[in-house]
Order: C-alpha cells, then sequence, then structure tokens
C-alpha cells in the first residue's frame, strides 16, 4: 500500500491557476494514479494543516502496512522544518514530488527544506510528478 | 532516440564515493538503461568539459532524433549559468536527474542554477532517477 | 457579505500587549465592525492554526456568498507562504490588515510573504485598520 | 485641512505603466478625492525633489493648519532615510499610501524604510488607497 | 500546576533518531518527571500543530492554575513567530527546552524564534533537560 | 534632437580625480559632442538634485522633440529607484553612459540600479562613452 | 573661513526628538559656534536637499575663502553616495558630524557612506561635535 | 569538586546594567552556590581574558579533581572561537549559562559559538541559571 | 584587425529567445558588422568552452595583430573568474559587450565579473551593441 | 584625570605603516598630550591584551579619581563584544578614537562594534584624534 | 612520479602582472623545479580548460605512476565545485598551489572551494610554492 | 633564529581530537622540527591569550635576532583582526600554518582573517605543515 499525501491549497487542483498546475482537480489526479497502477492499493490524504501531514505521515509508519509514502508538501516544503522532521523520523521511503519546477519559479520555492529528510525528489513534471514518485518506490528505492 | 548525457566526474561512477553514488560505473548504468527499455534507442555521452555538454545539447536539438534528454550536469549544476541557458534555450523537454539526494548534502549542492531551465528534476533516487528521467521522456512531458 | 478572519493569538486582544494592540477584545472589535457597517454582513472567524485559516479562505471562496474577505494573518504573515498561495488560489478580493504598524517593530515583521498575494495591505491604524479593510472591500477594489 | 503629497514620478500618473498605476492622471486623482470629500479642505503638493518633500512635510507641520498627511512617497519609500525622519520628527498624523501592492512587485519594493515612520500604511488599491488615507485622518489616528 | 507542553514529533521519542534524541518514549519521560517531583501535579499535552500548541499556552494561562509551563517546541522553535508571539502574550513563566544541544546541529537549528518570548532556555541535557525546567519554575523565575 | 544629461558632481569634471575622469571639463566634452556629430541638436543639462534629473527626464519626453536621452547619472545610478523609475515611465530611449568602468571600482558602484530602466548601459570609455551613447541613439535603438 | 554645513531636518533642531538631538534650535547651535570661536568666520548653510549640499560644497571648494567644512549630512550620511563623492573630490578638509553617536543607534545608522569621503567623523558629543569639528579644521588636518 | 568560570565584565555583576543583570555581586552569587549545594566544593574563577578562561578550562580537565564544570562566558560567547575550542577538547562536561535570555535581546548576542562545544547551555533564569547548571552537572549529564 | 568573440549559445542566435536576443543569426551578425566597417579586417570566434575563450584571447594577444577584441562573454560573464583574469591578462583593448541589457533580467545577470578586467561595457542594444563595441575599439579607448 | 588608553599594536607607532598611522611613537604622542594641556593630569595605559584593556577600564571606573577615558581600541574596535560591554558598564564618558578614518579603509574597519557602548568616537584625526578626544572629556560630556 | 598541473592563465606566466605573479614564465618555472627535485620525474601540464584539468586528473590517478599531484587551479579555485569534485575522486595526494596569497587579495579570491577537496593548500611563495607542494608530496602526506 | 609561535589550545596537541589534529604532542612536534633542521636555532612559544601572541610578534621583529616566523594562530586566525595587525606591522617574513586542512573543516574555518597580513599560508599537511613553513621561511622568502 502507498500513501499519497498532498499538502496545502492541493485541494484546489483544477481552480489554482492552471498554468502552473494543470487543469485536472485532485480527485482526477486520484483517479489517474489509481488507473495506471491498477495492482497497487493507495490511500490518498489531503490537508492544509502543517501538523495534520505529520500525523499521517507517522501513522502510515507505524501502521505497517505502507511499503512507501509519495507526499506534496505544496508550499510547506519551503519553511516546515517540523515536517522536515517527520520525513526524516519515518521509516519508509518518502518521495517528495511537485507538480511545477519548483527551481523556475519565484527564489523562495527555489529550495526545500523538507526535501532534506525526504528519499528523494520529482519536481516539474505536472500530474506525472506522481507516477513517477510512485514508480520510484514500487523500485524499492531505499531510505 | 533519447539523449543520457552524463557531467563531471560520472565516468568515475563506481570508483568514486560509494557510500554517495553507488557502485555501479558509468558503463554497467548505460547498460541497465538500455536493458530497462528494450525498445527506445538511447545515445550516450560523458564529457567533464562544461562547453561540451553544451555542444552535445545543442547537436541533440538540431539533429530532430531525439524526444528528449536525460542529462546529470554533475557539479556544474550548481553554477553553471551557460548550461542553463543552454537548457533554456533547447527545444527538447529536458529532465536533469541526480543520483544522491541534493537536498541533503553540501549547502551549495541543495541549489541547481541548471534546473530552471529544465522542464524537471528528479533527484535521489540512486541509478533508478535515470531510469524515472528516461520514463517521463517517454510520458511525452512538455517543455 | 464580508468575512472578517483573525489569525494566531488575536483572540487575546484586550489581554495582549496593550501599548500595541490597544485594549479592546475581540468580540468588541467585531461589534464595532458591525456597528459601524449597519447595512453590511459579516461572518467573523479565528483561528491559531494557520491550515484552518487557509480552510476558511477556501470555503468563503467556494461558497458564492462573500463580497471580500478582511484578514489578520498575525504572525503568519512573516512566513506562511502556505497561506500566501491560498491567498493568491483565492478568486474574492482580500485585503490584509494589521492593528500595529508592521514597519516600525521587529526587523522580521517589516515584510509581509502573504500580502504578495493579497489585493492590498493596511497596517498601523489599530481597531481602524479593520474598518478600512471594509471599506476597501466595499468600494469594490478588484484582485 | 489634509495634504495631499505626492513623490517622484506620481505627476506622470495617466501616462506612466497603466496597468501598474491606472489610467487617471494627478489631476483627476485630487479632484476625486476633493469630490469624495467635500466637507474637507485639501492641499496637493507634488515634487520630485526629495527635499523638497521633507520642506512640504516641515511646513504643513509648523503651520498648524493640518489634522494630517497623507503621503505617496513614491520610490523614495524604499531607500530615504532622510524623508523618513521628516515623517518621525513630524507630529501630525502621517499615512503612507502607494498605488500598486508594493508587496507584490520588486523585491525593492516589499520594503519602505519611509513606514517606520509613518502612522500607518496603506498599499495596492489603486486610486482608493487615497481614499482609505484621508478617512484614516479623518477617523483621527493618532501619531 | 505546571504544563509540560511537547511539541511536532516529539511523540515519536524512543524510535526517533536515539544518538540525538535518547531512547526513552515520551510516556516514560512523563513518568520520570512525575517520580522526580512527587508534589508536584503536572499537566502533559503533545500536538503537532503550531496552532494547538498556541491553544494550549492560551488555555494554560487563563485558567489561572498554573504556575508555569515547560515546553519542547520541537522544530517549531526555529520559524514559528506565532508560537513566539504567544508565548510573549502569556503572563506565566515559560521554560524552552531542548533535549539536543541545538547550537551544535544543523545551522538553522542553532537559532530559536521562540526563545525570545520565553522566559529561559534550557538545551542540550537529554530528559534532564525537562527536569532543570522544572525546577526553573518551582524556584520562581519571574516572566 | 538628443539630450545630454549629467547628474551629480559631473559639473567638476576637469578638476575631480583625473585619473579616473579624464582631465576634460564638461564645457569641452559638450564641445567635443557637438564637434563629432555636427548635423545633430543637442541640449545639455547638468544637476546636482536627483529630482531635477528626473524634471529634465519627462520635460524630454513630454516636448516631442527629443529623439533619445544621454545620461549619466552618476553616483544616482547606484541607488536612486526614483531615477529608475523616471527612466522607465521615459518613452524615449535612454543610453546610461558612465565615464569610468563602474564594474572596476568600489563594490557599491558595480550595480546600476538606473539601467535596468534604461535601454543599454556603457561605461568604461572616458569621454567616448557619451559620442558612443548619441550614436546608439541616431542608430535608432528602440526602448 | 569654515563653512558648517546642515543637512536634511536639522533646521527642526529644538523641536525634533530632544532625547536625541538636545534642546536646542539650528539658530542657537550657530551662536553657539561663533559664540565658541569669536576669531573665526563661519558660513552657516542648511538644506533638506541633497543636490544642494553637493552645490555648497563645490561653491565653498572652488571660492577659495574657505579653510575647511564641518558638516552634518543628517541621514543622507547613510546612503548618499553622490553626497560621498562630493566629498571626495572637495579639496578642503571635511569634517563629518553627528549630534547622536550612530553607532548606537538603528541598524542603518550606523553605517557612513559619505564618512570615507571625508577627512575624518565626529560623532556623539551633542552640539560639542561642531566644537570639535571646527577645532579639527583649526588645528589644520589635512585632506 | 565542580568549577564556576566567569568571563567578562562579571566581576562588576551587583554595578552593571541591574535590569538585565540583577543586583548582586559576583561574590553574592558565589556564595548563594555554595550554600545551595552545601555537600559539593567549588572553584570560582573569574576573567576578563579571554586566554585565561581557555587556561582554567584546560587546568580543570587536566587536574582529574572535577566532575564538570559552570561557565557563563559573557560577551565572548558570541565571538570567540578560541574558547569553543577549548570546551570541544575539554572531556568534563561543560555548562554554559548566561544570566539574561540572549535571545532576547541584541541580534549578536542570540548566537553563541561556544554552546557549539559545550554539553548544554542554559540562558535567562538570572542567578539561577547557575543553579541549574550545577544540578545538571550533579545529575551526571554526558559530555 | 579587430577580434569578435563570442561565448556560449551564442551560435544559437536566431534560434534562441528572440524576444531576448533578436532574430538574427550569428552568421549574419558577423555579416552585418563587416558591412558596417568595410575598411577593417575581423576575425570572429565561437565557443560555448569557457577555457577556449580563454584561449583566443591570449593568441589574440600574443599574436600582434590585433588592435582590440569584442566579446559577448554571454552566461560566464556571471561566473567566470578564469576568463575575467585573462581580460585583466590581456594587453589589448577589451570590449565587453551584451545583446540585451544586462541590468533588467534575473538578478544574477545584472552583475558581470568579467567586466571588471575589461576595458568597458557595452550591453543592450541588440546587435548594435557589437557595432558600438567596434567603434570604441576604432576610436582607440586604452586598456 | 584623564585615561589615555591604546589597545593592540599601538605600541609600534612610529615604526607601523607611517601613511595610515604618521610617523610619531606612541612616547611622543603621549608627550603631546600632556604638552597641549598642561593643567590636566592624564594617565597612560597600553595593551595588546584585550582582557586587560577591560581591566583599565573597570578599574578607572572604580578608582573614582577620573572624569573620563579617551581609548583607541584598535582592531579590537571591530569585534570584542566583550570590550563593547566594559564601555557600556562604565560610568564614565568614554571617547573611542581612531587615528585613520575607519570608514576609509578595509570594509571591516568601517563598523565599531565598542562604539556603540562609548558616549561617542572621533576617528580619522591622526594624532589630532586624542587631542579632540581630551576636549570632549573636558567639555564634560555625559555619558 | 609527480604531476605539476596548472590552470588557467598560467601559460602566461611572465607575462601577466608580474608584480602579482612573477616574472618568471611556465617553462622557467617547470624547470626550477626539476632543477630543486633532480632524483624526482615530473609531468607539467597547462590547460585553460576546466573539463581538461579535470581529465588530467583522472588519468594520472587510474595510471598508477604517480604518488601526488601538486595543482595551481587558478581562478577555478574559486567557484568551480566541479574541479572540487575530481579532487575528492582522486585517491592520489593532491597539493593546491597558489603563487600569491589569495587571502590578500580581491575578496572572492580569499575562498577556495577547490582546496575543501585537497589535501591541503599552499599560498602566498611565488614559485616556492610550487617547491613546497612537491616537497609536502615527497614527505608522503596521507589523502 | 626562527620563531615557532602556536596560539590557543595547541599546547594541548595529544589530546585534542586526534583525528583531526594527530596524536604528537606540543613537545614533540617542537622536537621533530629540530630534528627536522639540526643547523637552524629556534624558539618556541606557545599561548592562549591573543594579545600575548601580539606581544612575541613584536618582540620577535624589534630583537632583529630572527629570520622569520613560522605561527599557527589557532581558531583567532578566523576572528582576530588584531593578530592580522600585528602580522601586517611585522617586518619579518610570516608563514601561518595549521595542521589540518582550514577549507575541509566547519564553514567558519574556511577563512583566514590573519592570512591578509601573512606572507603565505600552509594548511592541511599534519606536522608537516610546520616543516613547510619553516623550509619556506629558510628558502628567504620575502614578506
Amino acid at each position: 500500500m502507498i500513501a499519497i499525501i498532498n499538502g496545502p491549497n492541493l485541494n484546489r487542483l483544477g481552480s489554482r491557476n492552471k498554468t502552473i498546475y494543470g487543469d485536472f482537480t485532485l480527485a482526477e489526479l486520484s483517479e489517474s494514479i489509481r488507473g495506471r497502477f491498477p495492482g497497487e492499493d493507495f490511500v490518498f490524504l489531503q490537508s492544509n494543516i502543517e501538523g495534520e501531514l505529520i500525523n499521517f505521515i507517522q501513522q502510515c509508519d507505524v501502521s505497517g502496512d505502507f511499503s512507501g509514502i509519495v507526499i506534496n508538501p505544496g508550499a510547506y516544503a519551503h519553511y516546515s522544518y517540523a515536517l522536515a522532521d517527520a520525513f526524516r523520523d519515518c521509516t519508509l521511503p518518502i518521495v517528495e514530488v511537485h507538480i511545477s519546477n519548483i527551481h523556475a519559479r519565484e527564489d523562495y520555492r527555489s529550495r526545500s527544506v523538507t526535501a532534506e529528510g525526504a528519499t528523494g525528489i520529482i519536481s516539474g513534471f505536472g500530474a506525472e510528478s506522481y507516477m513517477l514518485g510512485v514508480m520510484a518506490i514500487m523500485n524499492s528505492v531505499g531510505k
């Protein structure tokens, strides 16, 4: 089972700036993921609250049911050292994904403080970033 | 056809710090890529010279034979604004990949000035970073 | 209908440092706003939780019942890029207000990262900052 | 009597970048202000010269005829410590206004060194910024 | 009564990096505190959510039942100006504690923005940091 | 008609540091320009006052008589955002010139904040910088 | 003959913040200087306009009547590179004085960019700073 | 035996700024420490000389008579990398203490370069900081 | 004879971003230069390799056949201290040119580290920048 | 009685870089001071040791025999926060003097961290800086 | 066998700025090295191309014929992270040498990013820097 | 005669972190130096006190008995501008040495402010750094 976690404002996909984030909704994105990987179970979670994202990660880790986490931390990527600690403490592989290329936008977005605690980061491929993230987990990347 | 370009010091894979870069050689890596995507043609290029990497990218772009470029710019990622310009000028999708998680090492490595000109960046998955990069190209990510 | 949203620690108005924040409570402030604009409907919301402020903004935007939002993001103004994204994604006019003059206090307070996503900012007029914010909404400032 | 002071380049309103500054001239803006507050006397001043802005502020303060000053310091807001001192030395309430949202433009514009000496700042509401500034003075904001 | 508040990821004590944080769980830590100070009442609170920590602090302050607060804000110490404001607004003595020596780890950890609002800070003594914090409260340090 | 505008301290050419600025006076410089371009009309202006330079630029723009402006903003180049705004607002081509190579002197001189608003910049060729600036205007560089 | 030049806001001495600047007016200060040095001729100049201060300095230098200049550049000290150039170009000894200790106030005041071009700087002695400046000139400090 | 070492200006306790440092003298402080811990031996040392503090620390370490060191490095905490090296080289537990909360004063005081070499740091509890430091040593904190 | 040297990515003129760099090819640009200065001999060189640019400059200098060099170092201008040293060591006049106004683009482009070693810099005039550069050489600017 | 304290390397006056520091020895300087103020008693002290300078200042303060201190802290001015604290704690007026103009040398010399604790600073007048310092004390500048 | 590698612009020794770099040519330098160590074999390499320096280092390492490398990376020392990686990956001892004292020149030269990957650095002794580097290798310094 | 001066904490060689500093004592190091250069006289000095190091350097310079100084300033290298001045004022060649490679450790160690005043710097060769330093002196490096 793989957890797909989305952070702040990603529940607005489809109505957010479509040039940057694409025109699919979060529900459609989740559906696409399931469709692409029919043999894999997924749990989807979204929250705008930093601490709830930490809660989710901890629960996945403790449950023993997950092989990895694909997370788009949204803007928390740029300042949440608490989330970064949750990444570090988690024993599962964690793939940080971003829809847009964070290196090609505002200065503050080019730096991810959470990525330091992740296994790796995939950024800039639209919805495909999530697919690549799932593939990374399935190919058993280590922590 | 997809170009796999490797930058400075990556010809030393296998003898470089293995904890960081893994114990496979560049030849083995190239072989693995071919093995994973048997239906796809690849061209492999490596150079330690910044300007030759720019030359390669320009030639791929002009040739009309390539659907995309997967490039590990090595340490040039952190200061080569010339390479970044080559990325920007190129009309092909360019996926920047890194073997190690650049956000989890020295400070200067956490920033990629070339990624700004790329389609996207994949970092931290070992040899798998290249595989994911190829998949990104094959799934037709736009520029 | 106009939403008046207050962020962290503003539920302590009246007992917080009175030299800086005045001696009125949040309830009294809300009452003053209603009293000043008898013909307008208001919804008042306060939360110390960053993500709940994002939730509120999204709900206001989606509901279709609001002509604008007046928000005092408190200290989140100085580092919450997630809240700034919520401002940007919201289609309603958003007026950021501060009771004290944020430019005349500690260095870190002189910079608002959320204001970038707002229509405009009003700072330094005590409770009157909110009144001016409401007037700005009523005078139909665009987004 | 309220002084409306405009700094550098604001005499070019109407021909300056209209996307940012609107399509009204300074004369039209002044007329609008008079029209909106028919019971209040206004003195309008504009200068491109930093020191003349200081002179104006000092004269207003010394004259004893003014209840407050609404000033758009233009680009001097971002570096004129001399103007900031004039704000501080002035015993009248001073409201700094900006037509555009200074937090949503170039980096150097997001910081106002003069606002530190002002009573408060209103930024981003187009011509309405001035109106709100006048209202702030009329509602007797303290210094 | 003394409140012992723990911030993000501290519920994972015992499984987090043990070299840094020790091998005791949060429950064991709480038990140790009770055991060391048998004559004192304690309330223990943990949350990963920044705003809930603010809520807790406000409730302790308002309740009138507490003589002080010992709080480990975890990573929020390094960027939560909202929490710092809650510290400042609180009339009880607040002792900020850290298990590890924050000055001997990553650069960003050497700076506590919340400590500015606290009475004092104790860092680097493992579980003993909490004990010293309680002693500080019991010896009636002022705010 | 082309305006040749000189900023602060350039009226002292000939007695200023001759190693840096050459041994010609401003009058001699003006005469040389006329001599080099006998078929072109020139207006020469010098002021030490930042706002007067803005006034001059605005008047040239409004008059309709000028095909371009060659301006040496002197030290104002390094901090006058007000002058930069005047450059930006001006519809005429503006060529910023410097006698000395600003990149080869003190650190603060290597950055021109006004050049951002100019068409282009020519620096380091002594009196010849002005001649090249005039030629740039005559060759109809666009704004 | 010695020139005593005062920059922005110093015409407000006596009504400016008296804790910082003392309770004497500029006229009284001038009178005190004359009284202290009865055998010396003085010219007193004040302007809020940066460029006029440059004009004054140039005129003193050219006139041949002055043995030196004592100047309080006010806040221009902290950013006027144009004034600094005027200092450098002037062949007379120039003593920069400040009433308050600029090193003991706001950060931006602790740095004088104009002092670099002066002979020396005297700061922190109230009105006495001017007296010491005059004595420095009279004791024939070199440029 | 525990060494209590005090750095620069701490011999002036009692006459230094009493709001910040309290109204007790260094002798009284030493007496209080002895009084609080009657069963423990103490050696008290004070010096204004950075290198003598290093000498003291080395002697304590070499002597074999000490179980730990409580040291208030005064302002050396903020720049003495030499003292930090002495902390690191010392095999005894070293507790750095400060009377005032160094995070709530000038910017430069919020950073302790020596704390990096210490076991831990206790700051903000007045004379009580020393007591807590002694307790930390007595509870056998490791190095 | 004058050398016209072009750095990285300038061989792609005509297909690079045309809004910024114009729609002429490098060959057309070279032809234009010859056409404009029929009495002058030119050597044209382009390389993407930093060290080859250094080689070219050294060869021009040693050959004794050149009266000067016009060079567009492309992005190397912003970080190549090696190229800057080659500029400094060269005894010929070197004019650095840029097609676009480097002060009006990304932050990192506003600074030229190579210009420090050049005679002067001309930036922002499109193809005309090269023409002005040639004229500067022909008018015998000194090194 | 006035104390004249000299810091590191000032015992080498006369053999140090004479362009910067003049060609007088420290003994000659002391003699000049006595000669200039025959009615005043002086104590002269020099040390290369930071802590001894602190000791001297404390002794002067405690002795009750001094009306003020003139001190040239040498290079300690630029980093000795410990000396700055000694200045602050001292109840006597302290005049910091420098032989050279510290604002016209290396960057690090333009900032005096000790001056913040002094009454005022006099810099750039050679030996005359000391004379002016003594006059400042004699004219009873306050602390 | 010891490799002596020289980076950019060092082929111009003898004609480069002789005050800084001495008046010997690179050939003379090489001859001097051979002369000083008659019993040792040397290979001399120079290139202006960053990547060729990397190539050389890799070849030396792989060949098995070398006991160490003495390299003067010229200006690449200040920004070539790619060269630094080559240093790190090389198993031979590498001594970085500089003719001039890099700490006594421009700011950017005081930092060597390549030295981090070297065994050690020797800077400031003219041609003697190379001799000392060879001696370091011969005395078998470890990597 | 050559002086070998050691700064803070170097008297602890042999017990300090041996991985970094080696396992020899300072006495053994001194003995090795004598052993390696039997024909040369040495004076060995060590102090933890910054000002005593200055005293030593001055005495060596004045005595006329020394041909040069080899000094390991320890951590003072990173902030002692006073020591740097002593280096500059000294007429003897001064070689700064470090046992470890200061460029490969903490950030603050990669910068030596004292090296600016030295003839040259040798860093990273363990005890051999001293030997190379002595050889540099013996080969008559100039100041």
